[in-house]
């Protein structure tokens, strides 16, 4: 039977600031992308989220990000592969603590912004992000771009890994995905999110925006929860593929 | 057989800065308290003292402190107890993290600076990071002053607890330290503050400065970092306690 | 003719983080003050809120406030006036480069929460933060507590100065609030805060909560920018005070 | 006559951290950047390094620097021109609030690190840069490498600006100082470093590596300030250039 994961970030609140509608998205995803304090979120808010997503059955992972909480974790800073490697391990050390004590099990590895980006295309901050992940819990799954060298990076380390899709994104002939800038970047009709989405579990394939079919696993499809429609939009989604008989569930 | 542990605070470098003798101090201490990124240290410098530690064979512990860098962790801060248990999670569990892979095992856990003085004197913020530390691993050692309620507030929670007591500082009637801005709080001669820890580790006792014998457990005493001589003195009171026939060992 | 300032506090939101409805009440006060980088604000909102309130005419004050953004400066922090001194300098002159740039004069400053509690009872913070403001610009005028430490420092600096009074809080027969965990502490009802603030600014005085009549100056009014009720509150006490026949404009 | 000045970066400690040689350095330099609290310094160390170069009548500059404490400036950040423009005019207010209460005047702005670099090769960012500084106080002298982007914008803005060179660095034929991880990047023979600087101010040009002579203004020379042997290489420069006949003095 085919199945996907549906992921959402998720606690990037922090001291008196709240963002996103995590408790809505919680409902809809299954796969819950926690921040762990550099990027955003505090460990107050590590802790809530934490409990959330537990009582909500949702599976937890870590969300790692830069070290600049002014930017929100989304502008490329020059960071060594080995600082990579210590902010990784120090974020999902972190944010472990709080699910081992609230009775879960950290489940997942998903860089935020500008890592992800990052380590999407440079094969030694991948590696690193990769080694980190697998010497802190080799059990966990490293999240990446379909088609990433993270995601080359974790099946090298030994890691399972969880390719991720883009529902309100298009995609190039080389699998990448079409830069914001460029007009026809983002997918803003719901029906054609989802009908992409379909196709990419389905068929294991995209139409590029020139009507290129590029091969693409997904494994994971991510939900933007910044979005005032986030959890509509997710829970729609999830109607459809079941409906088409693919299973909504955490990748195990 | 008598024996005692002598702990030092590490791993307190950040970024470009550094600070503290630590791997002189390590020739000397059996525990090592390392800083976990807030009050001092960062990823990398945890990496780094961690591998230390254990390749000096020292017993590792976390360190954490309040979110206050440019305090250095020592300027009181009014935190509630939730955040403290918080707080407390956040960093032992980042530091384990490291620990663990680098194949060793985290043994006990300092508060630091401010933090520690609170947890001293307030119930309610000593009940907070002893339960942080115990549903964290109820297996891990709590350091706290003699006599302070974390010391009991460890022990209440279920927890192995340590009292620290000071070599270089005189104690009040009542058994807490004559605060530093007193005359005669410090102890500067290196032959007093042997003899004291000492006497101390041997009749679970100190001289307070009025003369009066006041009872107290010493299983670890902390060496200070900063000073220039501190590992001269840690060297030299290791020396002496063996004279004795006190074992220098971390607590188990 | 009696005159009042209505201030509030504004520009307290950071990177990706929004908080505030500053541009609905830039529309009702008439001294906005912006927070500097400290407790909240980035440079980006600073330049944003300096602009926006010299769009609508609104007086400039800074609001410096604790390092302490997890905490949003609402936590005490014992901070020395020496470093009391230094943080409100920094501060001050950051916020008055933007407001130079676009063409206009700093005005006022008033400190922010932690800090402001703390410089309403502490002298040497008080005399510090007065003295801080003075050296600075002598010109600017200081917003603090009615009865404050900081008022009577800035006085002593030789500061004009601004006496600031609550519209939802209810007084103490000595002239303090009413701590906010204690019953009847917030006003709820609109009409009776208005009213307060009438009286306050006709009288000279404020009904303590057990009736006595407190001797009171009202020379500016507390806007809450974080309460959803907060621009439609402004402007109904706006209309009514002007329907007392008292002007509504910054303490100049 | 002619003249160079020596300026050095300065006031980068932070908290209980201290790093430079500051006292002694500035001895023997005419100018001081000292840095504003976000790569390095903090309110008090600010003031304190203001005090300092006042007493010495040292030229006092603001040394701007990218939010990133953690890599002390050096990381390269993907920030907009909108954002380091207002990076900019919150650091220079910052540092001149000090400078102003202590009774000085501030003279130039050079930015830092990272951002010092990325300024000398993009035109946005050198616009950005520049703009800030003039708009701020259009009388400031803008600091930038030989060649630069940020020079030339600096003069397009309508500011003075200082051409940098570097005593200890060699460069290309194209003007570009070699970059560090390549051998023969740096001199390390302290005579050899004196002579380029002569000739850098005395031809106005150097040799480049490869013995191209390289035209390049050389109106202020970079002293490291983190060198053990930095105050004594700076007294031997001046020394030499002074019995050349170069004054040795801040620009004005």
């Amino acid at each position: 039977m085919l199945e996907v994961d549906l992921n959402c970030d998720m606690g990037e609140s922090f001291g008196a600031y709240t963002i996103g509608a995590d408790d809505e998205l919680l409902r809809e995803v299954t796969s819950a992308n926690i921040a762990c304090g550099l990027h955003a979120g505090d460990p107050s808010v590590m802790r809530k989220s934490v409990r959330s997503a537990l009582a909500m059955g949702v599976s937890i992972g870590a969300h790692p990000g830069l070290p600049d909480l002014a930017g929100f974790g989304r502008r490329n800073m020059d960071i060594s592969p080995e600082e990579a490697f210590d902010l990784v391990t120090y974020q999902i050390g972190a944010l472990e603590a709080f699910v081992r004590q609230e009775g879960g099990k950290l489940r997942h590895v998903k860089p935020h912004g500008a890592l992800y980006n990052m380590a999407a295309a440079s094969c030694p901050l991948a590696d690193a992000i990769a080694m980190a992940v697998h010497r802190f819990d080799p059990s966990l799954v490293l999240y990446g771009l379909a088609g990433s060298k993270l995601l080359a990076a974790g099946r090298e380390a030994g890691l399972s890994t969880a390719s991720e899709v883009f529902a309100d994104r298009t995609y190039q002939p080389d699998g990448s995905l079409t830069p914001r800038r460029q007009p026809g970047a983002v997918i803003t009709d719901m029906d054609q999110s989802v009908r992409q989405v379909i196709r990419m579990v389905k068929e294991g394939a995209v139409a590029a925006v020139d009507g290129t079919v590029v091969p693409l696993e997904a494994e994971t499809v991510c939900i933007h929860g910044d979005g005032a429609g986030a959890a509509a939009f997710a829970a729609e989604l999830r109607r459809r593929l079941k409906a088409e008989g693919i299973a909504v569930q955490a990748k195990r």
